[in-house]
């Protein structure tokens, strides 16, 4: 079977890259995918059909249409809702939003909320204040009912849920990964601590530069069964047989923060471990049954049926903003302790600024990295969950505010959006606390 | 990437095969899927793993666990249940019934109800009396939220969606399928009649004989993405493509029934063409909104995101048995009318009894042909839906009973099992009818 996947679709499994400097983006309304027809028709048009086997799947602008129905192009397993009763979001409604103005931090003029939207390719955002709904959009392929693709959003789903079980004493950050999983022994996770993998500062060999042929993540992508295996490939059958071939990289500074979707497949491995559940099952137990969620999310599983803790999960818009306002009620959601108040502590107090310094990040000035969240270290306490092509978590403390947005922008690094966003995320924030 | 897979595979897109020679059947008990520990283990042991790409999801007895987590192998789209209550399934059990005794057709001894389940390989099994849950059990993988493949199930829900369409006056029964799809004008279903693609008389040349490497269901298989397709393929990239392809048969006699499962994605094809919906919309909106389904439902999908018509439906064994429920009912469940009366009436008249008879079901004498469904003709009027493995929904308009059942037998013809299954939903209804 043929099964040629442009480059493009490594960036499924990394997160933000280094800033680059951005190539012209296309006209962001002109790749609306109703507008372009994707996958309508009965049956849609040979052109206007969007194939995993032949990787339009991960081409813009298709991916204006994939990112909001994954789960029929990637077998996925299902994290149920339970059988309880959907936690009302109230709403309040405030459609002046749109024209809050704010000056981005690349030179550009001043924008409004709806522009940056517009602009980068937003699908959907919710915006809480206070637990009520006061801004709720969706576009292109979006409804509050579908779910969406949410990329690397999903390592601090897992980072959160491996916290959880340190508050519980299940799993010990002090303790090398060895201990829980002794295949990894031998490989470059010998030595490292829980603890240095939950804040991704493992020092491992693991490039994600996909202009290199060589890198990490091309072995990586086929082991999962993300990439199309050569004839006769006896490699990694999944993406824990590959954590087992990840080697020490010599040149790694010790303690560095360094962004490698491979430390949260291992994450989940430890997870799974500790529990004997697959993390869908923890990801039901611990949120989904307990938040009153409205829809079962999905999670993308490898080709052995391990999920992608790195990068699998999908879910609705709705149900991403009541995890992020369970974390601003310090772990409380739908009348009850979801999480340990210690563990949302532990996550906002984030990481060594030092240390994230270093990495290079142009954009995240004064950030730092925890339990495989991204927190600013500004005034507001501010602090995110992070997806390739624009999907975000943004929760606000100070403010009372959370917003969860999803996109489909046709570069994948955050960077070249983030000088655009970022100061929205704040412009809403800053309107939001005086009213 | 290597992708064989067991010929077995096949049966996934036929359903009844003629009756064939048992072989020595497996112990069903021995291959219970948790016992065995397929999938079990963070993560499973590569021994125990259970994956598409190598064929092992559909070899027996991997199947007793594959059959229940379809969708985390084979890519799906969601068929929504909406936002509405659960409709209640009163309880009125009665566990005596494991029981009731029959006499299987096959001349062997007498067995009871329960020994019948078990030694076929049951997954689950839900009994209605009068509408209300009179027995209910779950083996292996399966559980009350686990969705189960329907196989061919799957055409009824197809059929009946036809038949509602016929009956609203969306879809003309005598009409020519070219008249609503021109790009079959040139195929063997040029002068086929809708009626005839709902009731499996189309006279196209379409082999479901697994043991012939010529026979068309390969080609189909390869079109739909079932199957590896060799380098540089350049045929049919979906079921509707290769359904383009399909010849007359010279041999065919006219008005023959044959079961040939590329009727049902004709019939897919002709639902949507005239509704501008996907089948799983369809069914979202006539069926799982509109009853109070316990659980979104799943179809899978074809290479080019098509529904597989034909076999690809994926719910729980009471959502089974409710949509089982509303054709005993008339037509009318949780409050309301689903579909008019007229289009059970239609079903439940059956097909042509000569025709059918002329097809050889050894297993089936009296029985025809009808929307997709199979209808028995007996003095209760009973009619089922069926699919390989064992997979059945089975209504008993005269005893008030409906019993859906999911399994995972090691042969695909239900021939093998009829001789005691049968006998056995007639020995369950004919004990309620006293009750």
């Amino acid at each position: 079977m043929k099964r040629t996947i442009p480059a493009a679709i490594a960036a499924l499994i990394a997160s933000t890259a280094l800033a680059q400097a951005p190539a012209p983006a296309p006209d962001p309304a002109a790749s609306d995918p109703v507008a372009l027809g994707w996958m309508q028709g009965s049956p849609p048009a040979p052109d206007k059909t969007v194939r995993w086997a032949d990787g339009s799947f991960f081409k813009f602008p298709q991916t204006r249409w994939s990112f909001a129905h994954w789960n029929q192009l990637i077998p996925s397993s299902d994290i149920w809702r339970g059988e309880g009763r959907v936690s009302v979001l109230p709403r309040a409604e405030r459609n002046e939003m749109g024209g809050i103005k704010f000056q981005p931090a690349n030179g550009g003029p001043t924008m409004t909320w709806e522009q940056a939207l517009a602009a980068n390719y937003t699908d959907a955002v919710v915006v809480l204040h206070r637990g009520r709904i006061v801004y709720e959009k969706y576009h292109g392929a979006m409804s509050p009912q579908t779910r969406h693709i949410a990329m690397s959003v999903t390592k601090s789903f897992v980072g959160t849920l491996g916290e959880v079980l340190v508050a519980e004493g299940k799993l010990d950050p002090t303790a090398k990964v060895a201990q829980y999983i002794p295949e990894l022994k031998d490989s470059g996770y010998g030595e490292v601590t829980v603890r240095q993998v939950m804040d991704m500062t493992t020092g491992v060999k693991f490039s994600e530069n996909y202009g290199d042929q060589n890198a990490e993540i091309w072995t990586y992508s086929r082991a999962g069964g993300l990439l199309p295996r050569p004839a006769g490939y006896t490699g990694p059958q999944s993406f824990y047989d590959f954590a087992r071939t990840v080697q020490k990289d010599p040149a790694a500074v010790a303690g560095a923060f360094r962004y490698q979707t491979v430390n949260t497949d291992v994450l989940g491995w430890l997870i799974r471990r500790v529990t004997n559940k697959t993390v869908g099952e923890l990801l039901s137990e611990r949120f989904w049954t307990r938040m009153g969620m409205e829809r079962d999310a999905m999670i993308a599983v490898d080709a052995s049926g391990n999920e992608f803790a790195g990068g699998g999960l999908i879910l609705t818009t709705r149900d991403m903003a009541r995890f992020g306002e369970m974390m601003r009620k310090d772990g409380r959601f739908n009348g009850q302790a979801i999480i340990p108040k210690a563990v949302v502590d532990t996550i906002r107090k984030g990481g060594d600024k030092e240390v994230f310094a270093r990495a290079g990040y142009a954009t995240l000035p004064g950030w730092s990295y925890r339990d495989m969240w991204w927190v600013s270290n500004d005034d507001h306490g501010a602090y995110a969950a992070r997806g390739v092509h624009g999907q975000a978590l943004y929760i606000d403390p100070k403010a009372q505010v959370v917003i969860a947005r999803f996109a489909s922008a046709p570069q994948a690094a955050n960077a070249v959006t983030d000088p655009v966003m970022l100061p929205a995320y704040r412009a809403v924030a800053d309107y939001l606390i005086r009213r």
